[in-house]
């Protein structure tokens, strides 16, 4: 089996899960208890907090609330920043802020959404225009989760805090974390990610937010992370996503690299009379999105599938909306003949070369097979 | 080790974690991908719904949610049910439910808390009057969870419909799934369960609804769970809270009775000019409170801890809150010198009738010691 659907979720480090193992069977007692096992625990959880944030962040400046998942992580970004006059954001975010930005707008809140560019990326001209001195928050994708475009959040999020320097800066960064290198710039309020990404659990997440920023809790009740998430600590879960993390950053260039090599090798043996490029050439290399235009993108998965290929259509998230098309690709100016067509393949270190040439080669294949039936 | 704080959690089950193995090492799909790994997830979530919910419900009547654990789903019942007009809970309820409430209290919603007897079971009359033609939701918990009194909430909820039949009945029954044996009746709405005080993970709860009834979900993103819950399903943890629940409920009987000789016996043990007795005759076997009047709690638990024994004072979950004295335990009607001694000894049926003698030896002990050295 070649598992090219890494960017909905990656198979578990085992590594990561064995050092994590003892919090399911000696030391699993409950972090907010008095006990000399339960203050252990809430040591190891700052650990894991000072750990995670000290490799895209300065820890003395930034805080990090742990959550259930990025979506988790995303809502409380959402729900707890926009508050009041309006919020901008993009059409080409991941569903988690899209939707919750759709629930803003149907309690009342204004909410403008920004263009994005052919590629996925958001076009930044049009987002600054719908920034002004009513605007609580704006939320802006680090990595597009469909096509790859990498979105300067630093650059934009400057430029928003020029326009309004109260206006909060939000971004998901599930599809960076622990692919890409950079540090959160002060002018990044709030910052998701997830743990299920990079080879940890599914079920773990967190919200980076600037150290001095009060923010709401999404979930109230035992006043844990400070009182900003409650519910018991899933510690066995957080503790694997520090692992991970760090492994994921320690090996970060290597693995970027692996990474590009798969991705240009497994676009250069595609046939290009077969296949639209959607990704632009500057995107996060762990995602390529083509489409076979004219063809039904889930046919091709089926069929892939069959031949031992795992691979997307757009985001997985998206598959329970029961869309045909996916809503970001019709916003990157895509006709539904490209839109239906698209195929997302997303890669970890863990993938090889021989496993980019097989793919490109199973997919020509059942292309060139599919339109010759159609012919 | 003797561990009697099972009520703040539970050393997860190791046959249950090692049938759901295989759900991190090569089931690992995300279950919303559109190819057979990801459908064959759907299936198993399918599955471990119907199992959880035929426990303790008609799986004909009622529809299961999963949610990132019990206070995520007596948050969602309570924000998603608490929209207009007025909310009855108690001054017994845990933290989630009264945290929420009194979220709600601040968003301008009026939120009226019933009394609670001295054993910290609902005084159903207070509740009663206060149910009005405009309340929209009445939450009451299911088993106490600092003083393990059972609240018979299937006579409550049908009361509370006697007198507004559109009222929404809620529950939290953390404390009772998987230690009782029950079926919601008609009358109950919405029932939350937490895997990881039945042997299951933390970071897995459930928020059971009548099948009928809407309700908005409180995370918004890919439509996960019918759309009521969004977030990469956690199916690890699913499916072992699905083997714990049916495991607990295979030897529900034995366990409970098996709980309630350890109980008896501890309090047979104990000695009544030190201990007075909070938790009622007829209170869940799984919680034993009792209070060492005129000192401090926390000071025995440490003292305790030091001997090898595991004990709660209150609810773990307030241990956040930074007061002195439990909240419940105080609206018990009790003053602070009672209030300041209260020990929560909770068992679990891996507890063995040694180690209530062991334990109760070592109370005696620590207990007179430190009355001679105050004396």
């Amino acid at each position: 089996m070649i598992y090219l659907d890494n960017a909905a979720t990656t198979k578990p480090d085992l590594e990561c899960l064995k050092a994590a193992e003892k919090y399911l069977t000696t030391e699993y007692f409950n972090p907010s208890a008095l006990y000399k096992g339960g203050y252990g625990l809430q040591c190891e959880l700052r650990e894991a907090r000072e750990k995670i944030l000290s490799l895209i962040a300065d820890a003395d400046k930034f805080g990090l609330v742990f959550t259930s998942c990025g979506t988790e992580a995303d809502n409380q970004a959402l729900f707890c920043g926009g508050k009041r006059g309006n919020i901008v954001t993009t059409l080409g975010e991941h569903s988690a802020v899209f939707a919750a930005a759709n629930e803003l707008k149907q309690r009342g809140l204004e909410v403008r959404f920004a263009n994005i560019n052919a590629d996925g990326s958001v076009d930044i001209s049009h987002l600054l225009s719908l920034v002004d001195d009513k605007t609580s928050l704006v939320s802006v994708i680090h990595v597009n989760n469909e096509t790859g475009a990498i979105n300067d959040i630093f650059k934009i999020a400057n430029a928003v805090k020029a326009k309004n320097k109260f206006t909060l800066f939000h971004s998901d960064g599930v599809q960076a974390f622990g692919k890409l290198r950079f540090k959160l710039t002060a002018d990044v309020d709030l910052y998701s990610v997830s743990a299920h990404k990079i080879g940890g659990l599914k079920g773990c997440g967190a919200l980076i937010k600037r150290k001095n920023l009060v923010i709401k809790p999404h979930l109230y009740g035992g006043g844990q992370e400070a009182g900003l998430r409650s519910g018991t600590e899933n510690v066995f879960s957080i503790k694997n996503f520090q692992f991970a993390a760090v492994k994921r950053y320690a090996n970060l260039t290597e693995n970027y690299q692996k990474v590009c090599h798969i991705h240009s090798l497994l676009w250069s043996k595609l046939d290009k009379s077969l296949f639209t490029r959607i990704s632009p050439a500057d995107c996060s290399p762990y995602v390529l999105s083509v489409s076979a235009a004219g063809l039904r993108g889930e046919t091709i998965l089926h069929e892939a599938d069959d031949s031992g290929l795992i691979i997307g259509t757009g985001s997985a998230c998206s598959s329970n909306e029961k869309k045909r098309f996916s809503r970001t690709i019709l916003a990157c100016g895509y006709g539904e003949e490209i839109a239906d067509g698209v195929l997302r393949l997303s890669f970890s270190s863990e993938n090889t070369a021989e496993e980019a040439v097989a793919a490109a080669e199973i997919l020509n294949k059942l292309v060139a097979n599919r339109k010759a039936i159609m012919a």
